[in-house]
Order: structure tokens, then sequence, then C-alpha cells
């Protein structure tokens, strides 16, 4: 059975991270879900539209990977909607995935108390936002229980391959490493 | 002055190469026109869809460069269309940056003609298709006078990146590597 993850886009969201993690996990056989916050489509940091799958709305605790893409603005719309923010905390909860990159892991986590004790990485500085618990990790992807942090866009696509690994196995993610030509770097 | 580029999408299009090629070019100050070829919004090779700014038939030989991204269905729908290849030759002859990715050099430039006596990447194997007369070239990012060659979708970023500096100047291109946290790879 293939796993489902759900992402999700607000205004200002980062296109490089969302699209390559959308773009890999599809690769890799997960099911996965663009929810939209606000207007459809939804507008990216750099002007991109994305049309989304469904309203963040119509979410449901059914996934077995929430996902978070960075943009300051993105990362700060997601971290006011009570709809993301409840789905992340149930998820948290059930030890469901919960992954975020680049601006999402101080901008939405932290202030949710999920990144109390763990240890984690975002965008290079912002981890003055991290809780005092919170341990800084190194390396462009850091896992820790759930918990899949990582820290711009340049590392979206080993963010991705990480995500893949946990949903659907080290053959298929390295399988899309290759296709991806990720082994090349 | 700001440069111009525009980046041609067709159903099918790689959706990591052409998000990432704009993102970069938009952060490095480059007017990026996404042009659509067929529906609106532009279904990519993973299902994500992007809404275009213009139709294809709208785009005047008025930009710097002219961007290919790849997806074997995307390339082979840019190189049917009169519109893009009229474009493409036009660009060529004038010397404006001509800039391909993937699928794209192969499938869309080669039977243009526009690789002849040319060195130039493209997905690894496509090569086959190339003109005896080209020399496939070594590295994630192939220049050639005029004419920007890459990979695929893992070295979109350094792609992006060389097209930047062509534009905008290794200052700002360098600013961009750095902010993407590209440097750090």
């Amino acid at each position: 059975m293939g796993k489902k993850a759900v992402i999700f886009l607000a205004e200002g969201f980062e296109e490089i991270e969302a699209v390559t993690t959308i773009d890999v996990l599809r690769r890799a056989g997960v099911d996965v879900v663009i929810a939209g916050l606000g207007d459809d489509p939804v507008r990216g940091s750099r002007g991109i539209r994305v049309v989304r799958d469904v309203p963040v709305q119509a979410v449901r605790q059914e996934f077995d990977a929430y996902i978070l893409p960075g943009g300051a603005a993105g990362a700060e719309n997601l971290a006011r909607s009570p709809e993301v923010t409840d789905l992340l905390r149930n998820a948290f909860r059930a030890g469901k995935i919960i992954a975020a990159i680049c601006a999402a892991p101080a901008v939405v986590l932290s202030p949710l108390g999920l990144l109390s004790g763990k240890t984690a990485t975002c965008f290079p500085g912002m981890e003055k936002d991290f809780p005092s618990s919170a341990v800084p990790g190194a390396g462009p992807v850091v896992i820790d229980g759930n918990l899949i942090t990582s820290r711009g866009p340049a590392t979206a696509l080993f963010f991705a391959l990480k995500i893949a690994e946990e949903l659907s196995g080290k053959e298929i993610s390295d399988k899309v490493r290759r296709a991806t030509l990720a082994d090349t770097l």
C-alpha cells in the first residue's frame, strides 16, 4: 500500500522547496495531496502560482506525513492557520512524520512546542527561535524520531529523498535519487 | 536595466527543473515570463499545475534568454510547437541565450540544428540524439557561446545560477547562490 502525504502551501511558500518535495515523493509512489490556504492558485514567494488539490479545510487526519515548505511569509501564514496547527499537533502526537524545511521549523513547529528536546535544523540563523531544549543538528537534513527538518532550497532534494525513504523504503528512494541525478551531486 | 527571460512550459514539463529556474532567476532580478502551451494551468510530469503568465502565442522576440525545461513529454510538446521552434531559431541567430536542460537539448534543440558543432549536455543517455558534430560536454552545466545546457533535476539549481550569472552578473548570481544555500552543496 502506497503511503499518503499532505503538503501545505500558503501565500509566500518557497517554490523550489515545495515543488521539489512534491515531485520527488510522487516519483517515489507516495500519494501527495497539495493542500492550499487562502486563494487558489497559491502564489509562491517568487510569484509562481500553483493550483492546490484541496483547500486546507478538507484535510483530514489521515496522512502518514505532514510537510511544510519554507518561505518566510509562507511559513508565517501556516503558523497562523488553526487548521494547520491542529493537524500538526495531532499528527505529532500520533507519531506521524512531520517534515519541515527552511523557515518552517522555527516559524511553525517551534511555537507549537514540537521541537522541545528535539534535534532539528532550519534556514541558517533561524535556530535562534528554537526552544532552549532543542539541539541544532548538523548536515542538510536532520531526522529525530518522527521529525525531519532541513535547511533551504538547495537541500530540498535531499529533504525530499529522506521523506521518500521513510515512506517508501530505501530501495525506491535510491531509485529516485538516481533518476533525479541526486547521486551525482 | 534588468534582463528578460522566457521559459516555455508544455504539458509534461519537469517541475523541479522549471520551478527552480524561474525561482532562481527572479531572485537574481531577471524579469521571467512563464509562457504556457496548451491548457492553462499547465500540468507537469508529476501532476503539479502551474499557472502561465502568457500563452505562447503572445511571446515576442524580445527576450535575452529562452529557456526550456525537460520532462520527456514536455520536451516533445515543445519540439512540436511552431511558435517555440520559430522563437528559438530566431533567438539563436540573434545570439540570445538558449538554455535547455534534461530531455530538452536532445529533443528540442538537436532537431533544429542548434547543437551542430556545439559542446552540450543533457539527461544521461540522450546524447545519442545529438548530431555527430556535437561534442558531449562534461559536468552538470555546459556553456558554449550562447548555449547553456544541463542534465536533470539535481543540476537545475546550477543551471539556473549559470543563466543568472550570464544575465545579471557574477556578483548577483553569487548572492543568490548563498541565499539558496547552493554554496553549501
